[in-house]
Order: C-alpha cells, then structure tokens, then sequence
C-alpha cells in the first residue's frame, strides 16, 4: 500500500465498503460522542468521516489529535446507518473505521479556523496565509484562478497564438506608472527596471516577425497603496498581432473572454454583443470610460431646454462657452424621498447638487414634480419627459456646467441610481468596447499637451492627423468595460518612426528624448515594422469579477499588504552590509 | 478584402491559381531577371514566391524595396512552368503576380542579413535582435520553445497538477546563490528580492493544502557570466506534491519528461528506462553526478591489483587512508597513439598523468602493452584485464589518490575517450536518477560542516540518522541527469521543525537563524504540514538539448549579454536623481 493513501479524501463510496483504505489529511472537526470520536478528515479533494472507539488499538492516539494536525489513518470502510447518510458529501454514504494513525504534522494552537466562518483581520489572515488558504473558499478561489488562467492559455493557442517569455530583468520603460528599480551588481551604480507591461518587447516580437504573441504577464508598478489592486505586481493577458487592424484584435479577444466567462460564471449570463462605444460618447451617456451596462440608464443632453428658461442657475451657466446641460433618467425613480437622498448624494461628492424633477399620477392625470419643473414650467417639462422618454413614477436629475467638472459625479450618480431602483441587472456580464480615445489631453491650468493614455497608439488618420490640432486627434486605442471595470485595454500601434516623432513632438518631447526613453522601438522601427496592435487583459480583476471578490488579495495566492509588505516572508527587510557594498549602495539614513 | 492579407505567405497551392490574393511580409529576397523582378516574400509561416515586370502599375514602386522592407502586395495567383516548381516549399506550385503595392514599414541599412547564413557577432545579433530573430533557425527555436513549454504545461494538467503564480517580489530567500535585490520607496532602506526560485512558496502551497503545484517558474539569480547560463533570469518547471514519496515524484515527471522529448527529439531516442544510480556509484562509475549514459563506458575500483605491485607510484599511494586507484577502460582505444594522447589530456587537466595498458595482437597471442603492464607484471595485468572484461584491440587508463581529487577529470576523461572512440551514441537522450545524495560535505580545510545541497531535504532515516556522522547522511534529494546534464533536481522536503531545526544545528545554525532565514517554512511546519516533495526541471537546458544547441542565448527570445547587459534595451542603465531619492540611496562613487 502507498505509504500515505490508497485514495482521497474525497473518493471512497458505498461501493468500497469492506475495504481497508489508508488515508491522509488534516483534521477538520473533532466531535466526542461519549466514547466514539468522530473526525471530518480534509484534504484538498474533500471530507472523509472517520471515526474510532475503544476498540480500536488506535484509540488512544486518536483522542489526542487536534484541529489542522496532518494525519494518515488506516481503517475499514463502512456504510453509514441509512440515516446518517450526508447526501450533500461525495463521501456522505461511508465512514472510515480507523484502527492505525500516524500523526504527520502536529499543530500549535491555531491563530485562525479553517474550520467555520470566523472572520480575522487582514493582517491575521496574511501572516498566517498557509492556514488562510486552506479555507474552502479562499481554496476555491484559488483553483478558480488557475483554471482561469489554463483556459485562457488554450483559447490563445486554439487562436493561432503561441506563448513567448519576454524579460523581467530589463530596462525602465516610462509609461505612465513607476517603476521597481534592481541594482546592477556587475555595474555598481546602474539599475535595471522590472517591466510595468512587456508593451516594448511584444512590439519588437512583431518587428520580429512573429505574427502572433501573447503571454500571461507579470506586471510590476510600484503604486500607491489602494484596496483593489496590488501594490507590487499583477498579471495580464497580454496579446499582439500582425498585419491587423481593430476589428481583427476585438474579433480576437472576444471569443475568450466570452468564453472564459461563460465557462467559469456559474450561468450567470454572458453578453453576446459588445456594443462599439466612442470615448466622447461614453462619456456622454455613462459619465464614464468603463460603464457598467447592464445598468440601463443613458444620459441624454438637454440643454436647449434650459436655454433662456426660468431656472435661472441652467440659463446663466450656458451663456459660458463649454457648457451644457445633462439629464440622468431614473425610471421608478418617481418620489420625492428618492430625488431628495440623490440631490444629498451629488451634495456629498461636491457637486452644489442635482436638479430633479419626477413624475406623479395626480388624479386626472400626470403632474411633473420638483422645484426645476415648476421654474421652467410645463412646456419645457414635457418637452424633457418626451425626449427622456419617462412617465408617471419617473424621475430626472440634471447635472450642469463643463462637462469634464461634473461627468464623473454623473457617473457615479447613475450607478447609485442604478443600484438603488433596482435597475442594474444581477447576475450579467455586460461588456462594451470603448474606442476612439483621443491621442491627447489638455493639461487645463498649464495648457499643455501631453499624451492622455499611452504614447505607442497609431492615431487614426496617420501623420495627416497630426498636422490638425492635437485634442481632434482620436487614436486607435480602446478598452474594454465590463460591469464597470476596465479589463482589457489595447491599441493598433504607430509603427512608423516618422510619425512617432511627430506625435512625440506635438507632446512635447524631443527626437532624443523618444531615442532615450523608446530607444530600442524606435530603432526597431526603421528597420521594416509590420502594422501590429493588440491588448492586454487583466486576469487578477477577471478572476475577481467572477469569484465575486471585491478585493483583490481575495484572488491571490501570497499577497502584500496594503503597505506592501508581506508579513509571512518578511518583506522588505534589512539588506546586509555585503549586499549593499557589491552594489554600491548606501542608505540615506530617514528622519 | 482585409487590409493586409488575404493569405499568409504559406497558403497559396495550385488550387489558388488564378485568384485576386494580397499577401503581407518582408522582402527577403530581390533578384532581377532582365525587367522581371523576382521577390521572396516571407512571413512567419512561409515564404511566396511574387513578381512584376513593367507591364504592372506597380513595378516602379516594387524596384524600389529592398531586403527587409515590410510590404504589403496585391495581385494574381499563378501556376509556375512545370520545370519551375519547387516542390520543397508548399508554395512551390505557384507566384503571385503584382498588380498593386504598400510598402509598410520600409527598411534603413541592414547591420544584419536575415536571408543567408552569414555569422555576425553576438553583439550585433542582440542589439539587432528584432533582425536576428527573424532569422529561420531562431524563429525555429523560439517557436520550439514557446511548444514545449506549452507540452509540458499539458501534461502536467493531464496529471492532476494546477499551475500557480507565486509572488516575483518578494523575500531574500538564502538559498546558496546571489540574490537579486529591489529596494523599497514605501519603506526607504529595506529591500524585497527577486526569488531564486519559488522553493518556500510551493512548499507553503503544500500546507496550504493545495495536494499538487506546478509553475513555469522564473527564477533569478545573480550570477557571475559564464557561457551556458543567463546572468539574470531563467526558467523551471517547478512541481510539488503532498503524501508523496521520491518514487512518486519520479513516476510523475518522467512521463512528462519522456513525452516532451518524444514529441519535439526529432525522432532521437529517448530512453524509457531511467536507472536509479547513488550519487556514491555515480562518482565512481562516471565521476560525475549528471552522467552522460550515452556513453557505455563504467570505471571500477582496481586497488586490488596494484597493492604491493611493482608499480611503485601506486603501490605507495594506497599506503595512505582513503586512497584508490580506479580504471577507465576504453574499449578499441588499444593503440600507443591513443594512450599517450589522453595521458596528455590528463595532464593537461592538471593531474601527473593516466597510468595505461592496452591490448594487441602479437602474432601467437594477446600482449598486454604499456609501461604499467611491465611494471604489475602479466598476472595482475591479466586480472586487471579480466575484471574490465577487456581483449585485444581495447585499453584501461589507471588514476590513483584520494577519489575526490581525481574523480572530476576521470569523468572529463571517460567523456573525451567516449566521443573520440566513437563509443558515445549520437541521437539519443539518455537518463538516469541520482540519488542517495549526502545531505552534509565537509570543508577539506576547515573540517566545517556544511549544506552539501539545499538544506530542505529530509534525511534518509529522519531524527535518528541525524544522531550519527552527519557525513553518513543521506537524503531523499535526486538530480535527472540527461546526456551529461542535470536537467532536474529536487527533494523529498523535511517538514518536521525539530528534524529541520537538528539539520540546520548539525550544519552549524542555530535556531535564531533558521528563523531568519527560513522563517514563513519554520513557522509553517507548526501548523499541521503534510509530507512533501518535488522538483524543478531547467527549461531552458531542456529546449538547448531539443535544439542542440550550446549557447542559452540561442533559446531566449531577448537575453542579455554575457556582462549582464542587455544591448538593445539598454540596460542596466543610471537612475534619475529623483528616483534615488524615492528610494532613500545614494550610489557611493566608484574608483
């Protein structure tokens, strides 16, 4: 017999009963029936019940074992009394008589269950992860991870794509984030970068003339701390392809993720059509550039029916240049309590507050309600209601002003609205690519043009575009919204050294800054670069939409802390003096 | 018509001919027929074969590209003149004539030609590496690799494995080599470090209770340059597994081992049956502990035969305690030319010399030849001769002294004898496990004891073998050796603190240190830990041997050079001011 099991924890039915079986796991639960000791044995398959009484030579031995000790036990199955069967348990038919145990591991007092659904601090949970993990759910989660990751694999490679390892010890590529820093011992005083996103090296891969690539990514920024990402590293999907165009990367991507999602949502339902949103309208519609679909509401301009109107705060405010006026319908919105407690939330978030007006069934017929209706009168009221398309038990909020000072309030403002009437569907997976994202943005105090997402965008129109101004340039970038988050993200890249020049410039930056900063792309690039784009997906956010986790340490194996610290390993920690002295390094001493 | 191609350069047969098709690739090469031009245009896939003469539009623009120029043509499928056909490519039966074409990305000078064979420097090779690698035999190699990785990922899912992502920053992890260190802006003058390999983490993951982890792992290593090895990073297959003894990790990797190197050989042998040898035998029979097994040549111990034999050399040296003398033989190697080039060779390793007798045929009989032959006289040599199972035509080399102080260059020997004598087969892949490693070695000069490997084995025997002569000690720890390389090692783990605690003691730790240093595993193994045990295969060595190739740079997309240096990326490079800074260091000017 194996030394440790004949099966798992999780194998042995009615059909083994008779047998002598061996068995190892951990003790989950011990229960004492006066005389007759009852233990749930765990593995990472599942439960066995095994039980033990004076009879057993093993007795003794048994009473002293404690929850999470590692045990083999050596036994009889048995059929359980027809009463006693757990149908909910694989192994709910059988126990295990057990007549030898072998005790593998014993454990100090536990500083956290598995056993039950006690909650413990973070910091709790993370130093003594390897008890954390052995969890069902954190073990769920986990294997949920891998199984994503290995689905997305095969998806990529029934694709036509192969899996190509670039470095994780390179050169600092400036985009945007920072970057981790490692000290070059050979050249004392150089450093290299771990990579923020392999973006350079699967551009060079197409220069290369690999045609497809993709590889499930490290990622390394060295970013402030915040409760939904990591403070040091994550993982992505991240794909390129030549000789394409945007349609090609989406018609691509699509069909993984649909079926990544369909795969492993639990039925939750998957759409099918992923609408093409532009950025201005997203922005319009939604307050955002990652909106959350299957909330129905869509935000409409109505400006003109504020123009020169009674509501004197709206008709003042669109004399400004740049301004408008935008409605959030809220349909079954239709009381004053509601309209109120949204008023007090833009009030919260900065804003001097949300007009309303909502609709009520007063007898012989429908009264519009709410202060703004009665400053504009009915006429435009209607007008309103017709145009939002809202009835008896509706209401309206209307926001005002330059848009880019209260879009993302109203954003947000359709998302409670949203969650609170009930609008936004449960259980859907709701995605829609949001393209056309301008090359540049207008820094407002400065003026100053910079790039508003990442620099290797092909803008649409090529160099032409790029003689026009700046803030009309839309690039061939997009990203992919899903439920409200960002998961995927991507460009057709600009490809020919002429026009990054010309778009580094327009930013600012000069031929020698684009050599020292993309050295190695913009060499790469006169040296005959195939049009290629791609994008990157982000597997931690992934996951956690579809284990359901709002935290993203929920999903990891070994995560920091918040402070980046892990507190299991020890890390960071003092370095010796020899280490700082092969590096060439001294600390500052900190106040 | 999609914008780049309608086909890529490997689709097109006869059964095109006549169609309107658009091909993307590069220009690999121009011939000029009299007013005919002929292009070879490539992509990933394959090659097409396109023309033009001054009947097309597009033969003035097509005069004008030249090698590496990224094009895009469209034009007409045609049958090539039967005595035309080139029946080695599968676009052979056909060309392409060109109506119409795109230059895509045109091309500076070449500091490298893809097309031919000519040799560059490594240095211009990895700061053109996008040119390099378009090259067949690199674009072989790297899609090779990507393929074997993505083998060996399937197989071991198909064996119940699930991958896992283990943390990339991490803690200093004191595992024998340099650790890579990345300093810390959250918490200035503390330093995670870069894993040298994910050893505490899957071991954590086992008590965790995850049964069976496997990773393509990145490993970093701050290693000093040498030839067949990336001064920065590398990969491993990593694996572990809970309840296991060390022949269940063997009967799991070898079926994924065999099949990987079934699958991508080439049709090489690979040997289904991988003996067991003891890291003791492994040094005497091949003086090595990763034997070639290609090569059927065994030493033995003959210290018999020259004891008190008129050989003085050796008849005094097995005087002294711990002495030996041991033969190679070198069976057809019976010629004076022969012996006398690999006492050479010896001598030149920096021992005095081999000691040999080779056998002929001297008309009525055998004669024993050599001046060691005159010396032992006939008898002993014809024990000698008897023992190695040697005869006319073969030879013996002879080394004498303290085994560890020739043992390396009778190995080297047995190697050069092997290949020279023609004995060592070509086209296949031989293996053995070696096991029964020392768990201690002992400092010749010092008499200090120390690790002999890593200190995570458990020792054959548990606490009690730990009561004895540490150097007695054996582990559960096995290396794969394959054609004269290690190609995996790994351990079965000692998971009892007071087991590891006696083995770090014995070595010379005391508990305080095995707590800093180990201290997540130490802490770990008080919580109920399973027994456990692994491996971790070189994958990078595993693609070299499929490629045969010798060089590691030849299987890695984008590695740096030998100084650690990566030229294209210009890396490692001096950080900004500002960075150093956020980081709390100083660089302390070097002389």
């Amino acid at each position: 017999m194996h030394a440790y099991r004949s099966h798992t924890c999780a194998a042995l039915t009615a059909a083994n009963v008779g047998e002598t079986v061996r068995l190892s796991g951990w003790v989950h639960r011990v229960r004492d029936h006066g005389g007759v000791l009852f233990i749930d044995l765990r593995d990472h398959f599942g439960v066995t019940q095994v039980l033990c009484d004076g009879d057993s030579a093993a007795f003794a031995e048994l009473e002293k074992v404690r929850s999470e000790w590692c045990i083999r036990i050596d036994g009889t199955v048995k059929a359980r009394d027809p009463e006693l069967v757990n149908s909910k348990l694989p192994t709910g038919e059988i126990e295990v008589y057990v007549r030898e145990l072998e005790v593998l591991g014993a454990a100090d007092e536990l500083p956290l269950m598995v056993f039950g659904d006690q909650e413990y601090p973070e910091e709790t949970r993370l130093r003594y992860r390897y008890l954390d993990l052995r969890r069902e759910a954190m073990q769920q989660n986990m294997t949920l991870r891998s199984d994503v990751v290995a689905s997305m694999r095969k998806r990529m490679w029934d694709q036509g794509f192969r899996e190509y390892q670039t470095p994780i010890i390179t050169a600092s590529s400036p985009e945007g984030a920072r970057d981790f820093l490692v000290p070059s011992r050979l050249h004392p005083g150089k450093f290299y970068a771990l990579p923020q996103a392999p973006q350079q090296f699967k551009q060079l891969i197409m220069v290369s003339g690999f045609d497809k690539y993709f590889q499930i990514a490290p990622c390394f920024r060295d970013e402030d701390p915040r409760a939904d990402r990591s403070p040091t590293d994550f993982y992505q999907l991240d794909l390129e392809m030549s000789f394409v165009e945007q349609q090609d990367v989406f018609d691509t991507i699509q069909p993984v993720l649909t079926g990544v999602f369909e795969e492993f949502g639990g039925g939750r339902k998957v759409d099918q059509e992923w609408p093409q949103i532009s950025y201005k309208d997203a922005a319009l519609w939604y307050g955002s550039d990652k909106p959350d679909l299957r909330n129905p509401i869509k935000m409409q301009v109505v400006s003109d029916h504020f123009r020169g109107s009674g509501f004197a705060i709206f008709a003042k405010l669109l004399e400004q240049e740049g301004t408008e006026i935008r409605a959030i319908p809220a349909p079954t919105g239709g009381s004053r309590k509601f309209c109120d407690r949204m008023n007090a939330f833009a009030q919260k978030e900065g804003l001097p507050g949300m007009g309303y007006i909502f609709w009520r069934d007063q007898g012989e017929g429908m009264e519009a309600a709410g202060p703004l209706a009665k400053n504009i009168g009915p006429e435009r009221t209607e007008a309103i209601r017709q145009q939002l398309d809202l009835g008896v038990g509706d209401a309206a909020f209307f926001l005002g002003g330059k848009p880019k000072a209260f879009e993302k309030v109203a954003g947000k403002a359709r998302d409670v609205i949203g969650e609170e009437l009930n609008l936004t569907e449960k259980d859907r997976f709701a995605f829609a690519w949001i393209v056309d994202f301008p090359i540049y943005e207008q820094d407002e105090e400065s003026g100053a043009i910079d790039f508003e997402h990442n620099p290797f965008s092909m803008p649409q129109g090529g160099m032409e575009a790029l003689l026009g101004n700046p803030l009309d340039v839309r690039g061939y970038q997009y990203d992919l919204a899903c439920n409200g988050y960002e998961l995927v993200s991507g460009a057709i890249r600009n490809h020919k050294p002429e026009i990054m020049l010309k778009a580094f410039e327009l930013a600012g930056y000069g031929e020698e800054e684009v050599k020292s900063r993309f050295g190695a792309l913009f060499n790469a690039f006169h040296y005959g670069a195939p049009p290629h784009g791609g994008c990157a997906a982000g597997i931690d956010r992934i996951v956690m939409l579809l284990a359901d986790e709002a935290n993203i340490r929920e999903v990891m194996m070994f995560p920091m802390n918040q402070r980046a610290e892990d507190l299991m390993m020890d890390a960071p920690s003092d370095p010796t003096s020899d280490q700082m002295m092969e590096l060439g390094l001294r600390i500052i001493p900190q106040d």
